[in-house]
């Protein structure tokens, strides 16, 4: 058979070995040329087609290797039975039609949720992706240390160590998919702990993991500074969740005092362990730095566990762990079989951003960025007076705010909303109706910009006052 | 202050500004320049330096945004309180020293894990990575949508419906980063389910996953064409864990009779339901293609489970479930506040990858040189006669031989070793003492090449022969 006739293109635009690999390719697959057909030698299809044989050799070799023909010594190129190769038809998108935005999109929304990526160093982290990619290290496609990789873990440990105070050995430190796969894991590995106490208010999230694996949880009243440990110490729970450093929702800080008061009632039972989520610790814009509860803990009974959802980005999902000896030891016994949950290209890639100073810089330009817009928001509550009062201010991405004038929070959310702002209710971080307060809101600042936080605060004051 | 004295590079390796930045954010960080000094104005710091202007101003910018310096209106540039800045030193790492190979290092290793990377499309992956990274799209560092991004679950169900004959819904589909973790979701989503089935032998890992997660496993034994279905009627269990296409480690393919008689069982009751993990079905040599169970499932009684870890890289870490509609729902209610797991740029890739035709071409090439080592390593052990039973062939990336000569695995697996070969025991796979057979070996060959597979099986007929 000779009659190989396709028209080709001469642009440019695809090279022409292409172009004969794809009409080959798309007659054999429409059945146009059967199964054991011969094909012509390359020279004659060369010849035939005006074209230079090494073209037509590159085309038969692409067939070749996808299992369209096969060379056949001493005879030539045979198609092959194709019913076992892959034809994965894929419809191509049509283009969405831009909706306009709903009244709820329109709205101004301090939610607590999200991050400030008008600043995310694009350029950087494309430069280092590229680097990476290039350097063809087969291995990085391989599967990898289950614990994450060891540079990345190294990285880590000396962030922690000059950043939070927390000495550790990267030999401790787990890398995983978020936050809520290394719950999930702890509490496969702490399967004896059936109670595990949380504050109330408290981070949502935790509390529905925990649920989900089967623990029972108890709640603890969270005091001005920090976690109730006299109530803690009077429920039956050897496991505590909290967040030294800036609670959430709340945003208090835990004293040394409670902070040391928490370790001695952690040490008075071997089988007593805290969890320090370090949640938002990154961003503290007033006031002395505040090193992590593990940092001051020299008992072992700190399980720490940190993410880059807040200080690089929560499509990163990536956090890490750090375990006590005796936990760890468990670990590698017990639960080491489950595989490494971070694709090592991403783990090169926040390897290198932390390693090559990118991320203390981009930490100090946020935090500098936030700080802003943290002053901007309180100073433009100022006149509200003492209607109302703040919590949780001077760090993190939000704050709380309690009303003194006999408002409810589904009066302030509802007037909020009417005006075209969005808070979020307090009520919802409560596990249960024990302390539960119904007078105060949440306001995230992070993903609004200057002229919407100022624009939103006026709305929402006119919105307050006049009730 | 006008002594800002640096001596610049003119060689052009780092740009003006940059060295000016550093200097100054240097000098404030050893404590030369104290806190709340004021620093030239650019204009004067530029005659001093010999330098333009905007040089100045782009080091002070950069100073400013990560909190070194702060501009006063009307007054000019004061050093910052720094006390709260991150300073993070990364001891760079020093070069390892190249080890030599030890013995274990030098075996030719039949691992029955691991894949060709050799083959891997660098190329494409990185130009689609750029490509994705280029388009500066915020939205994809954001979080997304917990069950994966909308366009990959697009992709990945018309993948299904083309190459195994599932028909789904992307809105039944849960990406995850590993079996590992979509299995452990699951165990938490059928919490009412205490006990599952497994064959033995099988996938260790999902057996481990299943018992960490407090599930009660019960054997059932492997028939020539599949689990017994009686066998596992006589159980008391609700969940049954297969792999239709190509069992773990066995290679068995489950008939369609069997398969008939397995969505029966399933269908005797509201609360039972079969997962089918497709472990490997994308490379099948000979015979006619397999459908997937779920495939022939009109009774919604069927969980699926996939993972790019074969078919693309295990660094990849992604995996997907399809889940049936009664479960989805269940999902949805009870345990939808997992995060996603996967980072989305790697969604995007993949997603990427799927729809413009590169993983149909990857995967029709992979499966020609997996054929060639599959077909190699059958024809060099033809010569050993009725000394042993291959069993598993014509699919997946690795086989099992059965021994009639007398010799016990550990003999086998020693001998080789002895002769310079690894190879692996069957009896690890199974669960129990039931059914555990004690004379066969696993061998993989995914990762060798030609002329290893030749040399290993050469030594290996040698070692067994000479017994």
């Amino acid at each position: 058979m000779n009659e190989l006739t396709l028209v080709l293109d001469n642009t440019g635009n695809t090279p022409l070995y292409e172009q004969i690999y794809q009409y080959i390719k798309s007659e054999i697959k429409s059945g146009k040329i059967e199964c054991k057909t011969k094909l012509p030698s390359s020279r004659s299809l060369a010849s035939h087609l005006q074209v230079s044989r090494s073209t037509v050799d590159m085309a038969y070799t692409q067939l070749i290797s996808e299992g369209y023909i096969e060379s056949v010594p001493c005879k030539g190129y045979y198609v092959c039975e194709i019913s076992l190769l892959y034809d994965i038809n894929i419809p191509k998108r049509t283009k969405k039609i831009p909706k306009t935005k709903t009244v709820e999109e329109r709205l101004i929304d301090f939610s607590p949720n999200g991050i400030d990526l008008e600043y995310f160093p694009f350029g950087t982290w494309r430069k280092i992706s590229r680097s990476i990619l290039n350097e063809e290290k087969k291995e990085l496609f391989d599967s990898g240390n289950y614990k994450g990789d060891e540079g990345l873990r190294r990285n880590i440990c000396n962030y922690l160590f000059e950043a939070r105070n927390v000495h550790c050995s990267p030999d401790n430190i787990i890398i995983g998919a978020g936050n809520d796969f290394l719950m999930t894991i702890l509490c496969r590995l702490m399967k004896q702990t059936r109670v595990i106490a949380m504050e109330s208010p408290t981070y949502q999230r935790a509390y529905q993991v925990f649920r989900s694996n089967d623990k029972k949880v108890v709640t603890v009243k969270v005091e001005k500074d920090g976690i109730d440990v006299e109530s803690l110490r009077s429920k039956n729970a050897d496991l505590v969740y909290v967040m030294p450093s800036h609670q959430y929702p709340l945003g208090t800080v835990m004293s040394i005092r409670k902070r040391n008061k928490l370790l001695k009632w952690a040490n008075e039972k071997d089988e007593r362990y805290i969890i320090e989520d370090d949640y938002d610790s990154e961003f503290r814009y007033h006031g002395k730095p505040i090193p992590a509860l593990m940092g001051i803990d020299n008992t072992d009974k700190v399980i720490y566990i940190g993410t880059f959802s807040k200080s690089i980005a929560p499509a990163i999902r990536m956090s890490y762990m750090v375990l006590p000896e005796h936990l760890m030891n468990l670990y590698e016994k017990e639960i080491s079989f489950y595989s490494q949950t971070v694709s090592r290209i991403d783990q090169a890639v926040v390897s290198e951003f932390i390693e090559n100073g990118h991320f203390e810089r981009h930490l100090n330009k946020m935090r500098s960025i936030y700080r802003e817009k943290h002053d901007m928001v309180l100073s433009n509550m100022k006149d509200m007076g003492k209607m109302i009062s703040i919590y949780g201010a001077n760090a993190g991405l939000h704050i709380v705010i309690k009303f003194n004038n006999g408002m409810t929070e589904k009066e302030l959310i509802d007037r909020a909303h009417n005006a075209g702002v969005k808070v979020y209710p307090l009520s919802e971080y409560y596990i249960d109706e024990t302390y539960k307060e119904r007078n105060a809101v949440i306001m995230g600042f992070a993903k609004l910009n200057h002229s919407e936080i100022k624009k939103g605060i006026e709305l929402l004051k006119k919105a307050w006052n006049g009730g």
